[in-house]
């Protein structure tokens, strides 16, 4: 299409495209940008460093072969954004990292290595219903084990979610993997006579709120059912007294130690064929994670963990932050589970037929990045600006920026035709850390003004009463030509 | 849907879905993906110097507010991948980072800091035949300047494009960025008499061959046309011999320096008031670009360079990387345009109806980063292997592994239950530069065995005949455990 012309503008005007983006996929502006970077560097760090490598399998994958494998038991039919390639197959963007993984491994079995060790690190895609802080792109970090049975390989990700977590800044009490398993559950059902498919999956919807409700509402969920409050009812899975006490018991098993909530369980569940595998493999798990330095406060046995039980085979685990971030209006945000992972025995079998041992653990660091940003503030300063006094001036001021460049300082020459006031306001908007000025004065002396702009900013907050502070650093002062560089980067701390 | 049993696998193999993945899309393994992550972060350090911000306007855009504005003349329809969302509006990906941005200058229009000066870094999609080197999803890194008129903000966009080519690797000389202008162009249409909309368009695309086929091909196309080798005519403009002469001496007026070509160029468009504009223009250009310390061999003004003059209403280059890459076969890769820009005053008013001049320039990374990726071969250097020698040892041989990575080894220890020759062969498989091996043995003496690999590899290849090295770095040695850390670094070369 061409440009239009200036008359076409005009008549083009009421069909102009209004300027506006769809829901869930905000614009997202440097801070937010520097801090998910940080943390996707960190985290892929930590994997690299494990002995994964990169892989990135693109965004799209035919339907069939993505399947519908949501981890989140929550949303077993969420939407992906699907279209028909240009061969009329239907094609859609990832909606993990996971379903691809399976796709690749199958597609590529005889010529990687056994066991198959990647992290992947890149958006994915939900065609779901956006909210605060929920947005339909993400970016998870993801690292996984295929071709690995047995918990050795299982505790390996449950100390690489803890070092990930570190990664992402949580210190040692502000995260905490909480780890349970399949076989666990399993052996509880069994204990507690739930034998029903159907009426499993409305017990482990009811334990899994055991975070939100606590035991009386647990107790509700697995009875009679619960009324919230705006009054409507949930549906309760029908227990008799007994068996609840049973999965309670169960649920709140959590100790002070893996060692001392294995011994628990080994009493609730130890009894049946799943549950002794369970315990059995918790046993093995502590071994290895106690051998690779993450103690108890770190990651714990917590049998009230339900993650996807229609997608995972054996352990499971989540990733809790539980340090608190701070908005502008320094309101508390609060953020749960981050990440999670566990056994995945049969993605790859869904291609191969054969079965395919696999383990992994997947990080969503958007969110994290969005709350850290909003957290602590917009950190990026902005360039030096070298005003334009004088038109015929321009190859100069080029000049004076240029030179700050090449010494590693954030600079750039004023675009434009405004006056200095504008120019000022320019600079401030930029978040300047100092600006530079050379008039007809400045040229005559040989010298340029600087106008520092943080020691104006502090001395407006009446930050610098200090007087010997202010001769030091005063708000605005000239220097040769052949100094400037030196004294921009004692004043913009370049790197 | 729940995992599936072994007897609901063995039903369902008929109905297995392919491994398989759309074209256009490949997987990307570690050595591609680290070359293109260091293209991106060494070119967008190039933009934040020069204080541009980073913005991400997220991958989907309405239809309506994209528009059709393929910078590439050739391709005035290419595809996008669209589809509805759930309020049946059609959404497409981006097929370059230009679209969305004028979509958020306008939606912010009051907000924003003028002029705004953003870089984005990250994938573009276009819905065409892929091919080699030509992918489906590809990373754009652009830099663009809106609300900046004059040729100031051109020239700063043209040393930003030299730049962002020596970040990506190219030394003096392996890159041009080669620049001609809207303006000019119009002034030799006028001059040779070519007045006509849709014969400019055919002249446009004649000219834009010069590259390819030379003044002889040129001229067939700007006269009766041209047959190719396979017998396929082209249509020609049908000019006549002296309208030929102005235009091909018009293209071919690249001369040793800017200086000098703006010169001629004077004399064959100045006379209009267009092409007197464009040199007025030029000479601008030039004395900004001599004041960054863009050289002529840096820098060139070239009047054969066409780049999609429907959407560029200014100055318009080319950023050429002339730097040849060689595949595994000693096959030599040309790149010829990486990148180009330009000023396109329009896409802005798109929206808001008032004018917004802009400036830009945009570099793909992910061709470029296939190549170097074949050329230079995988570099990325495997984990240190500890093997598993004991089942019941695993505690054992993991804290050896996290000894590894506490002194930022790259490290794993083995997961599976496979033998010596297989774990072995792994590490092979993995480029490991050694292994580590506690077997009975060595745990009674308190040692560990080291295998390193890299000297083997050299000793197997018959590099290292000289004794003294060999004995100084022998391919299997033992040490005490304490020491095994320190050992190790000198062989893998941790950072």
């Amino acid at each position: 299409m061409a440009i239009m012309s200036t008359d076409e503008q005009q008549g083009a005007a009421q069909r102009r495209p209004e300027a506006r983006k769809p829901r869930g996929f905000p614009d997202r502006t440097a801070a937010i940008i520097a801090a998910e970077r940080k943390l996707v560097d960190s985290i892929t760090a930590v994997y690299q460093r494990w002995g994964f490598d990169a892989l990135d399998t693109g965004p799209f994958e035919y339907v069939d072969a993505l399947g519908k494998f949501l981890p989140d038991a929550d949303r077993p039919n969420a939407g992906v954004f699907a279209l028909q390639d240009d061969d009329e197959q239907w094609i859609a963007l990832r909606y993990d990292h996971t379903a691809p993984l399976a796709r690749y491994v199958a597609e590529n079995w005889e010529r990687i290595p056994k066991p198959f060790r990647r992290y992947s690190a890149g958006p994915v895609w939900r065609n779901e219903k956006p909210g605060p802080f929920r947005f339909r792109e993400f970016i998870q970090c993801d690292a996984d084990s295929v071709g690995v049975s047995g918990p050795a390989a299982d505790a390996e990700m449950i100390a690489i979610a803890a070092q990930a977590m570190q990664a992402a800044g949580a210190q040692h009490g502000e995260y905490l993997i909480r780890v349970n398993s399949r076989q666990l559950l399993d052996g509880i059902m069994e204990t507690a006579g739930v034998l029903d498919p159907m009426q499993r999956g409305t017990v482990l919807r009811a334990l899994d709120k055991f975070d939100k409700f606590g035991v009386e509402g647990v107790m509700l969920l697995l009875g009679k059912g619960r009324k919230d409050e705006s009054g409507d009812v949930t549906q309760g899975a029908g227990l008799a007294a007994n068996q609840i006490d049973v999965l309670l018991e169960f649920i709140t098993a959590r100790s002070i130690s893996r060692a001392e909530t294995a011994r628990k369980l080994a009493n609730s569940v130890g009894m049946t064929r799943s549950g002794a595998t369970g315990v059995a493999e918790l046993a093995e798990i502590d071994a290895i994670l106690t051998a690779l330095g993450i103690g108890d406060d770190a990651a714990a046995f917590d049998p009230s963990i339900v993650r996807g039980l229609e997608y995972y085979t054996g352990p499971v685990f989540e990733a809790e932050y539980l340090r608190e971030f701070h908005d502008a209006d320094g309101n508390a945000l609060r953020f749960g589970s981050v990440g999670g992972g566990g056994r995945y025995d049969g993605l790859v079998a869904r291609f191969r037929g054969e079965p395919a041992p696999a383990t992994g653990f997947s990080v969503g660091v958007s969110r994290l990045a969005a709350a850290m940003a909003v957290s602590e503030g917009p950190a990026v300063e902005g360039p030096v600006l070298v005003l334009v006094m004088d038109k015929d001036q321009l190859a100069d001021y080029a000049t004076l920026a240029s030179d700050l460049r090449r010494a590693g300082v954030r600079a750039e020459m004023y675009l434009g035709s405004s006056g200095m006031k504008a120019q000022m306001k320019y600079a401030d908007r930029r978040n300047s850390p100092a600006v530079v000025i050379v008039g007809g004065n400045e040229r005559e002396k040989g010298v340029v003004t600087i106008k520092d702009l943080k020691a104006g900013a502090a001395a407006a907050k009446g930050m610098t009463d200090n007087e010997a502070w202010r001769a030091e650093r005063p708000g605005q002062f000239e220097c040769a030509r052949g100094e400037m560089v030196a004294r921009i980067k004692a004043i913009a701390g370049a790197p």
